[in-house]
């Protein structure tokens, strides 16, 4: 019987650490073909490529059984690597190491996670792993120890059908780390702090900054919470975003004016 | 009593002839202001702007309240318009209207929809429109006479909190069209095709393309029935992306090895 193929990208570009430890992880548990950004795509969300071209180039970096960097977005490397550059269907799909957290509402900008949907959507068991750490230099070992144990689980038992992972670490020593809970995303927003500026030349411009309100610090069955509480959180994702219990509250209109 | 406040975006750009039907049918309705991308954004899903700056130049073309065309995403758009360059909290987030359909799994790479959902995030009674035709020189009629109707019925009425409203219109004259259905999303995806050709150079490029596969061609509920016969679809979507159903399913894991 043939090992697992794992396709393994992320959003903060094929260089990044955070892809080293992932890959890392993965080596132990199958085959691994590497395909990423070639250039930092964080805050991508669910971004493709439809009005311009896409470049692939071949790399030899990580010692996996290949590995591309790609131009486009990381929609668009896992849509390039189920459909065109890998010789079969992967068995696994993981997204990461991020750099810095994608709990909450964080999971709808998220290159991370977008790639781990776009996965789900390509019918692969995927899972998208982040780490509260946005330094360069953060300590991806327990990251890397949870993403393996997470991973063999899924290769092991699979996953509900259009259904993918969205786990995050908290930024802790490995023997510090509780366990892994699952939970439903948290309630929460960023607060916008547009940053006003001015150039050289007088001109005005803006950075996009601000800091997440969780809306539910008490309940226990969130991300957030199992976070700040020294836990690893998994939270299933599905792409119907349908809001079915929204439907009966709205009207059909008849036609005419 | 204050007239309604609108804000009317889109994926489009600025100067596209949606974007001006959907202002025009805003403007029965309250004060419009109006803030769009300086560029074509389509397919950039939920994508912000964090790692580089955003400009915003004030123009008058559509006779509103105020105009603005910014160098951002669409949910940067409304971002900036919400936290920063308007004098109140809009009443109604309009994003449209979109050339081309954004029906069933397109909600999730769509810029018109992403604009609605930061909307609905933002707080805001939200809705994005699509008309299935990707002509420039497309017939808005029918498009801006339903957006009109459905925009002012959310006004009276407003939507369920954390919703907001994916609306398609199919290509018919608005006398052929049956009225409008309120449907979930179809389950469906893209057959993906990427198109290899070969530079000048002799380089290898790709471009994304395919056709999109419904898997429930049956369902009387779904938006892709209601389009394919003649209603206006209107889906309610949510930001909520956790598989509430899937939760018991899926296992903690312990600390360890």
């Amino acid at each position: 019987m043939s090992q697992p193929l794992i396709l393994v990208t992320n959003d903060d570009g094929f260089y990044a650490p955070g892809l080293r430890a992932l890959v890392e992880a993965m080596k132990g548990l199958g085959e691994v073909v590497v395909i990423a950004p070639d250039k930092p795509q964080s805050g991508m969300g669910h971004a493709i490529t439809i009005n311009s071209t896409l470049r692939v180039s071949r790399m030899q970096h990580y010692g996996a059984l290949a590995e591309y960097s790609c131009s486009g977005t990381p929609v668009d490397c896992v849509k390039l690597a189920v459909n065109k550059l890998l010789p079969r269907k992967p068995t696994l799909c993981v997204s990461g190491i991020n750099h810095g957290a994608n709990h909450s509402i964080n999971v709808i900008y998220s290159g991370t996670m977008s790639a781990a949907i776009e996965g789900a959507i390509e019918g692969l068991p995927s899972i998208g792993f982040s780490l509260l750490d946005y330094a360069v230099e953060a300590d991806f070992t327990a990251a890397a120890h949870y993403a393996q144990r997470i991973a063999r689980q899924t290769l092991e038992q699979g996953l509900p059908e259009g259904v993918c992972l969205n786990v995050n670490i908290p930024k802790l020593h490995l023997d510090e780390i509780k366990g892994a809970k699952v939970c439903r995303q948290s309630r929460g927003t960023w607060v916008e702090e547009l940053d006003e500026r001015t150039d050289p030349s007088g001109r005005t411009y803006f950075w996009l900054t601000g800091y997440f309100q969780n809306f539910e610090p008490e309940a226990q069955d969130t991300d957030v919470w199992a976070l700040d509480n020294g836990y690893v959180s998994i939270v299933p994702v599905h792409f119907d975003l349908t809001a079915h219990s929204a439907m009966a509250r709205l009207n059909d209109l008849p036609p005419g004016p």
